[in-house]
Protein backbone atom coordinates (compact mmCIF):
# COMPACT_ATOMS: atom_id res chain seq x y z
CA UNK A 1 0.00 0.00 0.00
CA UNK A 2 0.86 3.29 -0.66
CA UNK A 3 -0.11 5.96 1.22
CA UNK A 4 -1.05 9.23 -0.68
CA UNK A 5 -3.87 10.28 1.50
CA UNK A 6 -4.00 10.74 5.34
CA UNK A 7 -7.20 11.70 7.23
CA UNK A 8 -6.92 12.88 10.80
CA UNK A 9 -9.73 13.33 12.90
CA UNK A 10 -9.70 15.91 14.60
CA UNK A 11 -7.19 18.83 14.16
CA UNK A 12 -6.73 19.85 17.81
CA UNK A 13 -3.33 21.07 18.79
CA UNK A 14 -1.95 17.06 18.33
CA UNK A 15 -4.03 16.33 15.34
CA UNK A 16 -3.09 19.73 13.46
CA UNK A 17 0.63 19.50 14.96
CA UNK A 18 0.76 15.83 13.22
CA UNK A 19 -0.61 16.82 10.43
CA UNK A 20 0.93 19.92 9.26
CA UNK A 21 4.18 17.71 9.56
CA UNK A 22 2.70 15.31 7.36
CA UNK A 23 1.55 17.98 4.55
CA UNK A 24 5.42 19.50 4.87
CA UNK A 25 6.57 16.41 3.54
CA UNK A 26 4.21 16.45 1.07
CA UNK A 27 1.40 13.89 1.98
CA UNK A 28 -2.18 15.38 0.94
CA UNK A 29 -3.97 15.42 4.57
CA UNK A 30 -7.46 15.72 4.89
CA UNK A 31 -10.01 15.97 7.86
CA UNK A 32 -14.04 16.99 8.34
CA UNK A 33 -14.56 20.49 9.69
CA UNK A 34 -18.35 20.39 9.51
CA UNK A 35 -19.21 21.83 12.97
CA UNK A 36 -16.20 23.29 14.39
CA UNK A 37 -15.19 25.93 15.62
CA UNK A 38 -13.24 29.18 13.99
CA UNK A 39 -10.07 28.36 16.18
CA UNK A 40 -9.76 24.70 14.75
CA UNK A 41 -10.88 25.97 11.11
CA UNK A 42 -7.73 28.32 11.97
CA UNK A 43 -5.51 26.00 12.80
CA UNK A 44 -6.64 23.16 10.27
CA UNK A 45 -6.03 26.22 7.18
CA UNK A 46 -2.19 26.76 8.90
CA UNK A 47 -1.12 23.01 8.54
CA UNK A 48 -2.29 22.69 5.59
CA UNK A 49 -5.38 20.11 6.12
CA UNK A 50 -7.99 19.82 3.19
CA UNK A 51 -11.32 19.93 4.42
CA UNK A 52 -13.07 16.70 3.12
CA UNK A 53 -16.40 18.02 4.02
CA UNK A 54 -17.98 15.07 5.71
CA UNK A 55 -16.74 12.00 7.51
CA UNK A 56 -18.09 9.83 4.51
CA UNK A 57 -15.56 12.28 2.44
CA UNK A 58 -12.65 11.35 5.23
CA UNK A 59 -13.36 7.63 4.50
CA UNK A 60 -13.27 7.42 1.40
CA UNK A 61 -10.58 9.34 0.28
CA UNK A 62 -7.88 8.35 3.13
CA UNK A 63 -5.58 5.21 3.15
CA UNK A 64 -4.93 5.99 6.22
CA UNK A 65 -6.68 7.19 9.30
CA UNK A 66 -4.89 9.10 12.55
CA UNK A 67 -8.22 9.43 15.28
CA UNK A 68 -6.13 11.73 17.60
CA UNK A 69 -8.96 13.24 20.16
CA UNK A 70 -9.85 13.57 23.43
CA UNK A 71 -10.32 10.42 25.46
CA UNK A 72 -13.92 10.92 26.09
CA UNK A 73 -14.63 11.05 22.27
CA UNK A 74 -12.44 8.32 20.84
CA UNK A 75 -15.21 5.35 21.18
CA UNK A 76 -17.89 7.53 19.93
CA UNK A 77 -15.91 8.66 16.71
CA UNK A 78 -14.60 5.15 15.85
CA UNK A 79 -18.60 4.36 16.31
CA UNK A 80 -19.21 6.73 13.58
CA UNK A 81 -16.24 5.77 12.12
CA UNK A 82 -16.95 2.47 11.60
CA UNK A 83 -20.56 3.69 10.48
CA UNK A 84 -19.17 5.16 7.64
CA UNK A 85 -16.72 2.90 6.24
CA UNK A 86 -19.74 0.14 6.30
CA UNK A 87 -21.76 2.47 4.41
CA UNK A 88 -19.62 3.73 1.97
CA UNK A 89 -17.72 0.23 1.38
CA UNK A 90 -14.34 2.29 1.73
CA UNK A 91 -11.72 0.15 3.23
CA UNK A 92 -9.10 2.82 5.14
CA UNK A 93 -6.88 1.66 7.95
CA UNK A 94 -7.58 2.99 10.81
CA UNK A 95 -4.93 3.78 14.09
CA UNK A 96 -6.30 5.18 17.47
CA UNK A 97 -3.91 7.43 18.73
CA UNK A 98 -6.30 8.43 21.70
CA UNK A 99 -4.91 8.19 25.34
CA UNK A 100 -7.18 5.42 25.93
CA UNK A 101 -7.39 1.86 28.26
CA UNK A 102 -6.47 -1.17 26.61
CA UNK A 103 -9.73 -2.49 27.17
CA UNK A 104 -10.80 0.86 25.56
CA UNK A 105 -8.75 0.15 22.57
CA UNK A 106 -10.04 -2.90 22.35
CA UNK A 107 -13.75 -2.29 22.39
CA UNK A 108 -12.59 0.72 19.22
CA UNK A 109 -10.80 -2.33 17.56
CA UNK A 110 -13.68 -4.64 17.38
CA UNK A 111 -15.93 -1.98 16.25
CA UNK A 112 -13.29 -0.60 13.23
CA UNK A 113 -12.10 -4.37 12.44
CA UNK A 114 -15.98 -5.46 11.98
CA UNK A 115 -16.64 -3.43 9.00
CA UNK A 116 -13.42 -5.65 7.52
CA UNK A 117 -11.13 -2.71 7.66
CA UNK A 118 -7.29 -2.80 9.54
CA UNK A 119 -6.67 -1.69 12.87
CA UNK A 120 -3.97 -0.05 14.41
CA UNK A 121 -3.45 0.93 18.34
CA UNK A 122 -1.16 3.85 18.58
CA UNK A 123 -0.31 5.92 21.70
CA UNK A 124 1.18 9.69 21.50
CA UNK A 125 4.44 10.23 23.91
CA UNK A 126 5.42 13.93 23.98
CA UNK A 127 4.38 17.38 23.01
CA UNK A 128 2.89 17.79 19.90
CA UNK A 129 5.79 17.54 16.59
CA UNK A 130 7.33 20.47 15.58
CA UNK A 131 10.15 20.69 12.48
CA UNK A 132 13.35 20.16 14.17
CA UNK A 133 12.27 18.61 17.19
CA UNK A 134 12.59 15.24 17.69
CA UNK A 135 10.37 15.02 21.01
CA UNK A 136 7.42 13.27 19.73
CA UNK A 137 7.24 9.50 19.69
CA UNK A 138 3.80 7.73 18.02
CA UNK A 139 4.05 3.99 19.81
CA UNK A 140 2.50 1.37 18.18
CA UNK A 141 0.86 -2.21 18.40
CA UNK A 142 -0.55 -4.35 16.35
CA UNK A 143 -0.31 -7.76 14.06
CA UNK A 144 0.53 -5.38 11.23
CA UNK A 145 1.92 -1.65 11.83
CA UNK A 146 3.45 -1.23 8.60
CA UNK A 147 0.72 1.31 7.38
CA UNK A 148 1.65 3.47 10.66
CA UNK A 149 5.46 2.72 10.24
CA UNK A 150 5.20 4.21 6.99
CA UNK A 151 4.81 7.61 8.44
CA UNK A 152 8.50 7.82 9.57
CA UNK A 153 9.07 8.68 5.74
CA UNK A 154 7.50 11.84 6.74
CA UNK A 155 9.00 13.18 9.65
CA UNK A 156 7.30 11.94 12.56
CA UNK A 157 9.21 9.38 14.76
CA UNK A 158 6.62 5.73 14.91
CA UNK A 159 7.86 2.78 17.04
CA UNK A 160 6.22 -0.56 17.21
CA UNK A 161 5.83 -2.36 20.44
CA UNK A 162 4.37 -5.49 19.99
CA UNK A 163 1.82 -7.49 18.09
CA UNK A 164 -1.16 -7.24 20.21
CA UNK A 165 -3.77 -4.28 20.36
CA UNK A 166 -3.92 -2.70 24.05
CA UNK A 167 0.05 -2.69 23.56
CA UNK A 168 0.78 1.03 22.88
CA UNK A 169 -2.05 2.03 24.80
CA UNK A 170 -1.18 0.65 28.01
CA UNK A 171 2.54 2.00 27.68
CA UNK A 172 0.80 5.37 26.98
CA UNK A 173 -0.86 5.44 30.23
CA UNK A 174 1.91 3.77 32.29
CA UNK A 175 3.58 6.45 30.89
CA UNK A 176 0.79 9.26 31.24
CA UNK A 177 0.61 8.07 35.42
CA UNK A 178 4.12 9.00 35.91
CA UNK A 179 3.56 12.63 34.34
CA UNK A 180 0.43 13.52 35.97
CA UNK A 181 -0.73 14.78 39.35
CA UNK A 182 1.85 16.54 40.87
CA UNK A 183 -0.20 20.09 41.02
CA UNK A 184 -2.14 18.80 44.05
CA UNK A 185 1.00 19.35 46.32
CA UNK A 186 1.93 23.02 45.27
CA UNK A 187 -1.89 23.68 45.94
CA UNK A 188 -1.97 22.28 49.63
CA UNK A 189 1.86 23.91 50.29
CA UNK A 190 0.58 27.57 48.76
CA UNK A 191 -2.92 26.88 51.14
CA UNK A 192 -1.08 26.28 54.29
CA UNK A 193 1.58 28.83 53.74
CA UNK A 194 4.41 26.53 52.98
CA UNK A 195 5.52 27.49 49.53
CA UNK A 196 8.94 29.19 50.66
CA UNK A 197 10.39 25.72 52.48
CA UNK A 198 8.71 23.28 50.06
CA UNK A 199 10.73 24.69 47.10
CA UNK A 200 13.54 25.76 49.18
CA UNK A 201 13.78 21.77 50.41
CA UNK A 202 12.96 20.42 46.42
CA UNK A 203 15.86 22.66 45.50
CA UNK A 204 18.34 20.67 47.86
CA UNK A 205 17.16 17.50 47.40
CA UNK A 206 14.89 16.71 44.29
CA UNK A 207 15.90 19.49 42.17
CA UNK A 208 14.53 17.70 38.97
CA UNK A 209 10.80 17.90 41.19
CA UNK A 210 11.28 22.01 41.44
CA UNK A 211 12.13 22.38 37.91
CA UNK A 212 9.20 20.10 36.64
CA UNK A 213 6.45 21.78 39.03
CA UNK A 214 7.50 25.56 38.09
CA UNK A 215 8.15 24.55 34.25
CA UNK A 216 4.59 22.26 33.84
CA UNK A 217 2.37 23.49 35.85
CA UNK A 218 1.28 26.51 34.17
CA UNK A 219 0.18 25.31 31.16
CA UNK A 220 -2.00 22.38 32.90
CA UNK A 221 -5.41 23.98 33.66
CA UNK A 222 -5.74 25.00 29.67
CA UNK A 223 -5.19 20.61 29.46
CA UNK A 224 -6.99 20.17 32.97
CA UNK A 225 -10.73 19.27 31.06
CA UNK A 226 -9.04 16.86 28.58
CA UNK A 227 -7.14 15.25 31.19
CA UNK A 228 -9.90 14.46 33.20
CA UNK A 229 -10.69 11.89 30.87
CA UNK A 230 -7.59 10.82 30.52
CA UNK A 231 -6.94 9.80 34.04
CA UNK A 232 -10.40 7.92 34.20
CA UNK A 233 -8.70 5.84 30.98
CA UNK A 234 -5.76 5.38 32.93
CA UNK A 235 -7.30 3.98 36.22
CA UNK A 236 -9.13 1.77 34.05
CA UNK A 237 -5.81 0.46 32.87
CA UNK A 238 -4.42 -0.17 36.33
CA UNK A 239 -8.17 -1.89 37.45
CA UNK A 240 -8.03 -4.33 34.35
CA UNK A 241 -4.86 -5.61 35.64
CA UNK A 242 -6.05 -5.78 39.39
CA UNK A 243 -4.19 -2.49 40.68
CA UNK A 244 -5.88 0.16 42.48
CA UNK A 245 -7.29 2.95 40.39
CA UNK A 246 -8.15 5.26 43.13
CA UNK A 247 -4.92 7.41 42.42
CA UNK A 248 -5.73 7.84 38.93
CA UNK A 249 -9.24 8.50 39.83
CA UNK A 250 -7.81 11.09 42.06
CA UNK A 251 -6.06 12.86 39.58
CA UNK A 252 -9.18 13.06 37.42
CA UNK A 253 -10.69 14.40 40.88
CA UNK A 254 -8.25 17.33 40.82
CA UNK A 255 -8.17 17.93 37.01
CA UNK A 256 -11.63 18.12 37.39
CA UNK A 257 -11.68 20.57 40.49
CA UNK A 258 -8.73 22.70 37.96
CA UNK A 259 -11.35 22.51 34.77
CA UNK A 260 -13.75 24.31 36.80
CA UNK A 261 -12.25 27.51 37.13
CA UNK A 262 -11.63 30.55 35.11
CA UNK A 263 -8.34 29.09 34.27
CA UNK A 264 -9.24 26.34 32.42
CA UNK A 265 -10.15 28.88 29.61
CA UNK A 266 -7.49 29.51 28.55
CA UNK A 267 -6.45 28.21 24.80
CA UNK A 268 -2.39 27.53 23.84
CA UNK A 269 -2.79 30.34 21.92
CA UNK A 270 -2.05 32.90 24.62
CA UNK A 271 0.24 32.88 27.13
CA UNK A 272 0.33 30.81 30.28
CA UNK A 273 -0.76 32.50 33.35
CA UNK A 274 2.19 32.77 36.51
CA UNK A 275 3.11 30.18 38.46
CA UNK A 276 1.95 32.15 41.10
CA UNK A 277 -1.31 34.04 40.12
CA UNK A 278 -2.36 30.55 39.28
CA UNK A 279 -1.92 29.16 43.15
CA UNK A 280 -3.83 32.43 44.42
CA UNK A 281 -6.68 31.17 41.73
CA UNK A 282 -6.16 27.34 43.30
CA UNK A 283 -6.05 27.89 46.66
CA UNK A 284 -8.57 30.42 47.16
CA UNK A 285 -11.17 28.19 45.70
CA UNK A 286 -10.15 25.86 48.66
CA UNK A 287 -12.36 25.13 51.29
CA UNK A 288 -11.46 26.70 54.93
CA UNK A 289 -9.49 24.49 56.81
CA UNK A 290 -8.44 25.10 60.40
CA UNK A 291 -5.37 24.13 60.31
CA UNK A 292 -4.55 26.47 57.46
CA UNK A 293 -2.60 29.24 59.41
CA UNK A 294 -0.26 32.42 58.44
CA UNK A 295 2.93 32.77 60.46
CA UNK B 1 16.90 24.72 78.81
CA UNK B 2 19.91 22.57 78.99
CA UNK B 3 19.26 19.56 76.78
CA UNK B 4 21.35 16.79 78.71
CA UNK B 5 19.20 13.67 78.38
CA UNK B 6 16.69 13.42 75.26
CA UNK B 7 14.35 10.14 74.90
CA UNK B 8 13.40 8.49 71.61
CA UNK B 9 10.15 6.87 70.99
CA UNK B 10 10.72 4.48 69.39
CA UNK B 11 14.66 3.19 68.16
CA UNK B 12 13.19 1.90 64.26
CA UNK B 13 15.77 2.71 61.61
CA UNK B 14 14.96 6.85 62.01
CA UNK B 15 14.85 6.69 65.52
CA UNK B 16 17.61 4.48 66.29
CA UNK B 17 19.96 6.55 63.75
CA UNK B 18 18.92 10.28 65.12
CA UNK B 19 19.84 8.08 68.89
CA UNK B 20 23.56 7.21 67.22
CA UNK B 21 23.82 10.88 65.91
CA UNK B 22 23.32 12.86 69.19
CA UNK B 23 24.83 9.77 71.60
CA UNK B 24 27.63 9.75 69.20
CA UNK B 25 28.00 13.91 70.59
CA UNK B 26 28.00 13.47 73.73
CA UNK B 27 24.26 13.26 74.74
CA UNK B 28 22.48 10.79 77.03
CA UNK B 29 19.80 9.64 74.48
CA UNK B 30 17.06 7.05 76.50
CA UNK B 31 14.27 4.62 75.41
CA UNK B 32 11.96 2.21 76.50
CA UNK B 33 12.56 -1.37 75.21
CA UNK B 34 9.88 -3.01 77.37
CA UNK B 35 8.32 -5.39 75.28
CA UNK B 36 10.68 -4.64 72.26
CA UNK B 37 11.65 -7.39 69.41
CA UNK B 38 15.31 -8.41 69.17
CA UNK B 39 16.13 -6.39 66.63
CA UNK B 40 15.10 -3.24 68.19
CA UNK B 41 16.88 -4.06 71.32
CA UNK B 42 20.26 -5.13 68.54
CA UNK B 43 19.79 -1.72 67.09
CA UNK B 44 19.28 0.74 70.27
CA UNK B 45 22.29 -0.94 71.78
CA UNK B 46 24.52 -0.30 68.46
CA UNK B 47 23.50 3.50 68.79
CA UNK B 48 24.40 3.57 72.29
CA UNK B 49 20.77 4.44 73.53
CA UNK B 50 20.27 3.59 77.11
CA UNK B 51 17.20 1.49 78.44
CA UNK B 52 14.89 3.59 80.81
CA UNK B 53 12.91 0.98 81.43
CA UNK B 54 9.78 2.32 81.41
CA UNK B 55 7.64 5.54 79.37
CA UNK B 56 7.58 6.86 83.16
CA UNK B 57 11.50 6.26 83.51
CA UNK B 58 11.74 7.82 79.98
CA UNK B 59 9.58 11.27 80.79
CA UNK B 60 11.35 11.72 84.20
CA UNK B 61 14.99 11.55 82.92
CA UNK B 62 14.54 13.72 79.81
CA UNK B 63 14.72 16.94 78.91
CA UNK B 64 13.34 16.67 75.08
CA UNK B 65 11.57 13.73 73.77
CA UNK B 66 11.53 12.74 70.12
CA UNK B 67 8.32 10.51 69.05
CA UNK B 68 9.60 8.97 66.04
CA UNK B 69 7.29 6.28 64.97
CA UNK B 70 5.09 4.51 62.32
CA UNK B 71 2.09 7.14 61.79
CA UNK B 72 -0.55 4.79 62.91
CA UNK B 73 0.97 4.82 66.25
CA UNK B 74 1.88 8.29 66.71
CA UNK B 75 -1.58 9.40 68.44
CA UNK B 76 -1.85 6.04 70.71
CA UNK B 77 1.78 6.59 72.28
CA UNK B 78 1.47 10.50 72.38
CA UNK B 79 -1.67 9.74 74.78
CA UNK B 80 0.53 7.68 76.77
CA UNK B 81 3.13 10.34 77.03
CA UNK B 82 0.63 12.65 78.08
CA UNK B 83 -0.88 10.12 81.29
CA UNK B 84 2.57 9.73 81.85
CA UNK B 85 3.14 12.73 81.83
CA UNK B 86 0.39 13.58 84.25
CA UNK B 87 1.21 10.95 86.67
CA UNK B 88 4.94 11.91 87.52
CA UNK B 89 4.78 15.68 87.09
CA UNK B 90 7.88 15.58 84.88
CA UNK B 91 8.03 18.36 82.29
CA UNK B 92 9.65 17.04 79.25
CA UNK B 93 9.31 18.88 76.00
CA UNK B 94 7.69 16.63 73.57
CA UNK B 95 8.44 16.80 69.75
CA UNK B 96 6.45 15.11 67.23
CA UNK B 97 8.36 13.95 64.22
CA UNK B 98 5.99 11.89 63.05
CA UNK B 99 4.54 11.55 59.27
CA UNK B 100 1.29 12.95 60.11
CA UNK B 101 -1.34 15.27 58.76
CA UNK B 102 -1.34 18.44 60.48
CA UNK B 103 -4.91 17.97 62.15
CA UNK B 104 -3.23 14.68 63.34
CA UNK B 105 -0.52 16.84 65.11
CA UNK B 106 -2.96 19.11 66.40
CA UNK B 107 -4.58 16.18 68.23
CA UNK B 108 -1.39 14.94 69.82
CA UNK B 109 -0.38 18.91 70.61
CA UNK B 110 -3.72 19.01 72.60
CA UNK B 111 -3.36 15.52 74.61
CA UNK B 112 0.60 16.81 75.39
CA UNK B 113 0.01 20.27 75.98
CA UNK B 114 -3.79 19.46 78.41
CA UNK B 115 -1.12 18.40 80.51
CA UNK B 116 1.66 21.12 81.12
CA UNK B 117 4.07 20.37 78.90
CA UNK B 118 5.71 21.93 75.64
CA UNK B 119 4.97 20.54 72.37
CA UNK B 120 6.64 21.20 68.77
CA UNK B 121 5.67 20.25 65.48
CA UNK B 122 8.24 18.49 63.34
CA UNK B 123 8.78 16.63 60.03
CA UNK B 124 11.44 14.50 58.92
CA UNK B 125 12.42 14.43 55.30
CA UNK B 126 15.37 12.74 54.03
CA UNK B 127 16.95 9.07 55.11
CA UNK B 128 17.98 8.16 58.56
CA UNK B 129 20.88 10.64 59.39
CA UNK B 130 24.47 8.79 59.16
CA UNK B 131 27.90 10.88 59.91
CA UNK B 132 29.37 13.17 57.38
CA UNK B 133 25.76 12.73 55.20
CA UNK B 134 23.94 15.86 55.60
CA UNK B 135 21.07 14.64 53.47
CA UNK B 136 18.44 14.53 56.76
CA UNK B 137 16.27 17.41 57.86
CA UNK B 138 14.20 17.98 60.40
CA UNK B 139 11.72 20.57 60.19
CA UNK B 140 9.55 22.25 63.13
CA UNK B 141 6.81 24.61 63.63
CA UNK B 142 5.71 25.39 67.29
CA UNK B 143 5.31 29.05 69.33
CA UNK B 144 8.83 28.28 70.68
CA UNK B 145 11.19 25.79 68.55
CA UNK B 146 14.25 26.11 70.69
CA UNK B 147 14.39 23.28 72.35
CA UNK B 148 14.47 21.19 69.25
CA UNK B 149 17.02 24.04 67.33
CA UNK B 150 19.21 23.12 69.95
CA UNK B 151 19.65 19.82 68.19
CA UNK B 152 21.65 21.82 65.68
CA UNK B 153 24.86 21.70 68.09
CA UNK B 154 24.60 17.80 67.83
CA UNK B 155 24.93 16.88 64.09
CA UNK B 156 21.38 17.32 63.33
CA UNK B 157 19.85 19.36 60.63
CA UNK B 158 16.85 21.34 61.97
CA UNK B 159 14.67 24.21 60.61
CA UNK B 160 12.12 26.45 61.43
CA UNK B 161 9.40 26.97 59.52
CA UNK B 162 6.61 28.33 61.11
CA UNK B 163 4.92 29.59 64.48
CA UNK B 164 1.79 27.31 64.12
CA UNK B 165 1.80 23.56 65.22
CA UNK B 166 0.54 21.62 61.64
CA UNK B 167 2.75 23.77 59.21
CA UNK B 168 6.02 21.23 59.89
CA UNK B 169 3.50 18.38 59.66
CA UNK B 170 2.10 19.85 56.56
CA UNK B 171 5.23 19.71 54.67
CA UNK B 172 6.24 16.75 55.40
CA UNK B 173 2.93 15.86 53.89
CA UNK B 174 3.27 17.61 50.56
CA UNK B 175 6.72 16.41 49.87
CA UNK B 176 6.20 13.10 50.67
CA UNK B 177 3.29 13.42 48.48
CA UNK B 178 5.65 13.59 45.50
CA UNK B 179 7.58 10.80 45.99
CA UNK B 180 5.53 8.08 46.59
CA UNK B 181 3.20 6.08 44.27
CA UNK B 182 5.08 5.50 41.24
CA UNK B 183 5.84 1.80 42.18
CA UNK B 184 2.16 1.07 40.51
CA UNK B 185 3.33 2.01 36.66
CA UNK B 186 6.42 -0.43 36.52
CA UNK B 187 3.95 -3.36 37.92
CA UNK B 188 1.38 -2.68 35.34
CA UNK B 189 4.30 -2.68 32.69
CA UNK B 190 5.57 -5.69 33.52
CA UNK B 191 2.19 -7.09 33.65
CA UNK B 192 1.38 -5.85 30.15
CA UNK B 193 4.74 -6.98 29.01
CA UNK B 194 5.95 -3.57 28.20
CA UNK B 195 8.72 -3.26 30.45
CA UNK B 196 11.79 -2.40 27.81
CA UNK B 197 9.66 -0.38 26.03
CA UNK B 198 8.75 2.27 29.01
CA UNK B 199 12.18 2.24 30.32
CA UNK B 200 13.59 2.79 27.29
CA UNK B 201 11.09 5.79 26.36
CA UNK B 202 12.23 7.08 30.02
CA UNK B 203 16.12 7.19 29.26
CA UNK B 204 14.77 9.58 26.47
CA UNK B 205 12.77 11.53 27.73
CA UNK B 206 12.44 11.82 31.72
CA UNK B 207 16.16 10.05 32.35
CA UNK B 208 14.89 11.68 36.36
CA UNK B 209 12.42 9.00 36.50
CA UNK B 210 14.05 6.12 35.41
CA UNK B 211 16.71 6.35 37.47
CA UNK B 212 14.58 7.26 40.52
CA UNK B 213 11.98 3.99 39.42
CA UNK B 214 15.12 1.39 39.01
CA UNK B 215 17.13 3.30 42.33
CA UNK B 216 14.13 3.40 44.86
CA UNK B 217 11.74 1.09 43.98
CA UNK B 218 13.84 -2.28 45.56
CA UNK B 219 13.75 -0.89 48.94
CA UNK B 220 10.62 0.00 48.97
CA UNK B 221 8.57 -2.88 49.75
CA UNK B 222 10.35 -3.41 53.09
CA UNK B 223 8.85 0.02 53.97
CA UNK B 224 6.05 -0.49 52.18
CA UNK B 225 3.41 -1.58 55.48
CA UNK B 226 4.53 1.68 57.71
CA UNK B 227 3.70 3.71 54.29
CA UNK B 228 -0.12 2.77 54.36
CA UNK B 229 -0.47 5.34 57.36
CA UNK B 230 1.58 8.25 56.24
CA UNK B 231 -0.55 8.18 52.57
CA UNK B 232 -3.31 8.06 54.64
CA UNK B 233 -2.00 10.83 56.90
CA UNK B 234 -1.28 13.06 53.68
CA UNK B 235 -4.65 12.14 52.42
CA UNK B 236 -5.79 13.45 55.74
CA UNK B 237 -4.26 16.74 54.72
CA UNK B 238 -5.57 17.17 51.67
CA UNK B 239 -9.27 16.45 52.49
CA UNK B 240 -8.83 18.77 55.11
CA UNK B 241 -7.67 21.80 52.88
CA UNK B 242 -10.94 20.90 50.36
CA UNK B 243 -8.33 18.73 48.04
CA UNK B 244 -9.22 15.52 46.98
CA UNK B 245 -7.90 12.82 49.10
CA UNK B 246 -8.27 9.67 46.61
CA UNK B 247 -4.61 10.02 44.84
CA UNK B 248 -3.25 9.30 48.53
CA UNK B 249 -5.27 6.85 49.41
CA UNK B 250 -5.12 4.87 46.06
CA UNK B 251 -1.40 4.94 46.90
CA UNK B 252 -2.31 3.64 50.41
CA UNK B 253 -3.91 0.64 48.37
CA UNK B 254 -1.02 0.15 46.74
CA UNK B 255 1.56 -0.33 49.50
CA UNK B 256 -1.37 -2.51 51.41
CA UNK B 257 -0.94 -4.56 48.07
CA UNK B 258 2.68 -5.06 48.44
CA UNK B 259 2.82 -5.28 52.16
CA UNK B 260 0.75 -8.45 51.91
CA UNK B 261 3.51 -9.72 49.70
CA UNK B 262 6.74 -11.62 51.44
CA UNK B 263 8.61 -8.99 49.69
CA UNK B 264 7.31 -7.00 52.99
CA UNK B 265 9.22 -9.62 55.49
CA UNK B 266 12.21 -7.97 54.36
CA UNK B 267 14.14 -6.02 56.98
CA UNK B 268 16.97 -2.89 56.45
CA UNK B 269 19.50 -5.46 57.50
CA UNK B 270 19.18 -7.76 54.39
CA UNK B 271 20.05 -6.59 51.22
CA UNK B 272 17.11 -5.45 48.70
CA UNK B 273 15.93 -7.72 46.05
CA UNK B 274 16.36 -7.00 42.63
CA UNK B 275 13.85 -5.20 40.75
CA UNK B 276 13.31 -7.73 38.25
CA UNK B 277 12.59 -10.27 40.86
CA UNK B 278 10.21 -8.13 42.85
CA UNK B 279 7.88 -7.54 39.74
CA UNK B 280 7.52 -10.55 38.89
CA UNK B 281 6.45 -11.30 42.70
CA UNK B 282 4.34 -8.35 42.73
CA UNK B 283 2.93 -8.91 38.63
CA UNK B 284 2.08 -12.61 39.51
CA UNK B 285 -0.59 -11.65 42.50
CA UNK B 286 -2.35 -9.34 39.81
CA UNK B 287 -5.87 -10.61 38.72
CA UNK B 288 -5.55 -12.31 35.22
CA UNK B 289 -6.82 -9.53 32.85
CA UNK B 290 -8.22 -10.39 29.13
CA UNK B 291 -5.77 -7.22 28.13
CA UNK B 292 -2.54 -8.94 29.69
CA UNK B 293 -0.81 -10.59 26.21
CA UNK B 294 2.82 -11.67 25.20
CA UNK B 295 4.03 -10.09 21.99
Amino acid sequence: MTLKTIGILSPGDMGAAIGAMLHRHGVDVITCLAGRSDLTRLRAAEAGLRDAGTMDGVVQEADLILSVLVPAEAVAVAEQLADSISRTGARPVVADCNAVAPATAARIAAAITRTGAAFIDAGIIGPPPQPGRTATRIYCSAPDCTPLLDLNAFGLDVRPVGAAIGQASGLKMVYAASTKGTTELLIATRAMGLDEALLAEFAQSRSDVAARLTRDIPGMPRRARRWVGEMEEIAATFDALGLTPRMLLGAADLYRFVGETVLAEQTSREPDPPLDAMLDTLAGRLTPAPIRTAT
